[in-house]
């Protein structure tokens, strides 16, 4: 190692403090910083709120608790000293997954064997006295594209496509097999299936299965669509390979109903000097109907409640408006997340930023950054004003669903809170997404990253 | 932000990468690092053989399941294909819990209310009938120097300092109130107490007691040290309160036998530029003698014969000469890490750094390093090759309780692995430090990024 880099770097590191920042702006920034955390840490008032909001139940939207969560949320934040709470209108889809599901494989000796199974979010009912067809495995749908749709017809497809462990971005590996959870209907119903089944998109060996959203299209038949358990998966499979005319009884009860009246839930407190320019922080009140949604999303959502209640107790007011949304329907339909993009346009509010903590409520690692490269070093030269291990990067791309049509309708910068993730896909959309399966410091550690980056941008811009 | 520092970054990072560092070589590094965490992520060795080491038992020095994890270990080794593997011989203190303990408060009205309660690792028994005693609280060492001997004399005290929630590295809380631990029963007979209850080091809200080392001092009678569990801690301060003169009862049953053979397990590969060049890394695999030692320190030891034997199986063999070392008795002796030490010192050895990891089996963060700042800023100089969200620092300061006799009677820059520490101290030495309390994925991250700098430190020296 060569001296002159060294000296270089120290100069650089130097230079990396942003122009307007003098050492006295940096101590009251240290000083603001530590103090979300020590508060936090010791108050827990995101893990609090967060056990209050579990214990509503799920929040599928237009359910009756989700209903109840945002009227109880914007309760809380009219005790929190905003300038503003209001609600939001919005429709939203009201799909019910009615009595359990209920799946066994018998084969062609008569042994049965029970399977866990989950209705996909948006599937159809099978007839009120089940479904019971010869299985066709496939491990994805570039797979089941190649098979004769002779041999699917008349058939349950099984997609059964393993998680990738090796991604330690888990998300990655989530996404790679969501498609098939998403599009695997319409891609067996193309075929002539009756009805189609998963291998649960999870990083976890147990057997809870995982819902989540699914999709039909309108010029092709709707099929029930069901996500097995893992183990129940892998039984699936091993029958199969032994007794290939094995059937699969499918029994499920979901309906729709028309679409209900939703709300997004928005806390505000106006900025001093610019209240034109807008911060706004949030996560996704509506959750699957299963567990309780506490990493997905209530988590979220009480680290942007926590934040902006943090700001609020500061002694000085903030200089841009910041908002805390709890948006409506994320899990299948980003009707919330619209509608906030359309009054945004609708009313030409200008938004500086918008940040969303949906990756769970584990230790936060760093964040996710859709912006300019300027805007993105900007931030980056913030990192010392983290403690260490909490947040360590701004890296290049993030957001998340529910922010994503304000940025595409607008432009606004979007940034995404990144959390250790090993664990989220593990209980991801089961029931198994419960309020213990939150640790409080690690919860409000997001919290208190929140709120140090907001108010380091309401201080110094973007 | 300006311009400038921009090139000036850049420039600066190229010059970070060490002179003898070529593209082909940075190249190969990558591709080395990607298998590690391929191979951990997937087939997830470090985990099994944590799984099978906490089927045995909990692990403490002298006891039969010590001796049975310490063959069990070696076996392991023999079929991993290091050149050598051997066991180091050393004496260890032999201290045993006994019957489980009993405790409970009787207030002056005659009620009786249970408290859970572990004897501190070391303690003397109680008398076979028990003690009864009038309680004096204290919140600290300090608090007990202020208190005349008269108001002590004959009582138990009762130490109870709570856990501080704020700092993010929880280790700093933990070592702000272990000296109450170690010490308490100390002071506490220096003022003429009869027995001596702390409130459980511990950063969980629970009624599980949390075990670890106390002392005695040759020149002041022992007294009887036991820990309490959270809530039984605050069960008594509430009944303190309304009724001062409310009597402990504290029944335990230790002993303490002849001191035991005991070994450190070590496997090496030898090197084949530098062969006396020797880099170690280890844990410790002695436990406390409640739960399984999975976190504390199953999951360092299998970090460190998980990385090892990623080592050994790449197809070139290290410059370095490489050892995995399973020290014994950490918990309450270091007598492996001294023994380690004296056969080094003896044979003359020279070791190019000691790697420990002993802080759990989460997510990594970063290391810990006590090196020569030029050492520290050449191992600066790898972080991009690691993954995201696994290592992003090495921070000043920082190695292990097992290297620590090494680094000090020979220099050896000493590292320690640093992990998302947030759970730790909630079952550190406690029975809830169980294998089913380790992640698989935050466990074998942990392994990969031990490996990746072991193989990083061969290849170009510290």
């Amino acid at each position: 190692m060569k001296v002159l880099p060294l000296v270089i770097v120290l100069i650089s590191t130097l230079s990396l403090i942003p122009d307007n920042l003098t050492g006295q702006e940096r101590q009251t920034d240290e000083r603001v910083i530590k103090s979300f955390f020590d508060q936090t840490l010791t108050e827990r008032q995101s893990y609090k709120w967060l056990r209050d909001l579990c214990e509503i139940g799920p929040r599928l939207s237009g359910s009756k608790q989700s209903l109840e969560a945002i009227h109880w949320v914007k309760s809380v934040m009219d005790t929190c000293g905003f300038d503003r709470v209001y609600l939001q209108e919005v429709m939203v889809p009201h799909w019910e997954r009615g009595m359990p599901e209920v799946a066994f494989i018998k084969d062609t000796k008569g042994n049965q064997y029970p399977l866990n199974v989950l209705a996909i979010g948006g599937s159809i009912a099978t007839p009120a006295g089940g479904i019971t067809a010869e299985v066709i495995e496939v491990g994805s749908l570039v797979d089941l594209e190649e098979i004769d749709q002779s041999d699917v017809s008349g058939k349950i497809v099984f997609f059964n496509p393993h998680f990738d462990q090796r991604n330690i971005q888990t998300g990655a590996s989530y996404g790679a097999n969501v498609s098939v959870r998403a599009r695997g209907a319409i891609k067996a119903a193309e075929k002539g299936a009756v009805a189609s089944v998963i291998r649960s998109v999870s990083s976890a060996y147990d057997d809870i299965p995982h819902t989540g959203t699914g999709s039909y299209h309108s010029e092709v038949d709707s099929i029930p669509a069901a996500a097995l358990g893992v183990e129940s998966a892998d039984l699936l499979h091993g029958i199969l390979e032994l007794d290939p005319k094995a059937k699969l009884f499918l029994r499920m009860d979901c309906r729709w109903h028309p679409e209900a009246l939703s709300y997004n839930v928005v806390g505000e407190i106006q900025g001093q000097a610019h209240p034109d320019e807008i911060i706004v922080m949030g996560g996704h009140l509506d959750s699957w109907d299963v567990g309780d949604g506490a990493h997905d999303d209530g988590a979220g959502c009480m680290h942007a409640l926590g934040a902006l209640k943090l700001i609020a107790d500061l002694d000085a007011a903030p200089r841009r408006t910041i908002r805390a949304v709890m948006f409506i329907n994320e899990e299948n339909g980003t009707r919330g997340g619209q509608a906030y993009a359309d009054s945004a346009v609708n009313k030409g509010e200008n938004h500086l930023v918008a940040i969303e903590s949906d990756a769970g409520g584990y230790s936060p690692r760093g964040f996710g950054v859709t912006a300019s490269e300027e805007q993105r070093t900007k931030l980056e030269s913030y990192l010392d004003l983290f403690p260490r291990n909490t947040i360590s990067y701004f890296s290049k791309g993030g957001g998340g669903v529910d922010i994503g049509p304000l940025h595409r309708s607008t432009g606004t910068p979007m940034m995404g809170l990144v959390v250790d993730g090993q664990k989220m896909f593990d209980l991801h959309h089961s029931p198994n997404d419960i309020f213990e399966a939150v640790h409080p410091r690690e919860l409000e550690l997001g919290t208190a990253s929140l709120a140090s980056i907001v108010f380091l941008i309401d201080q110094y811009g973007l």
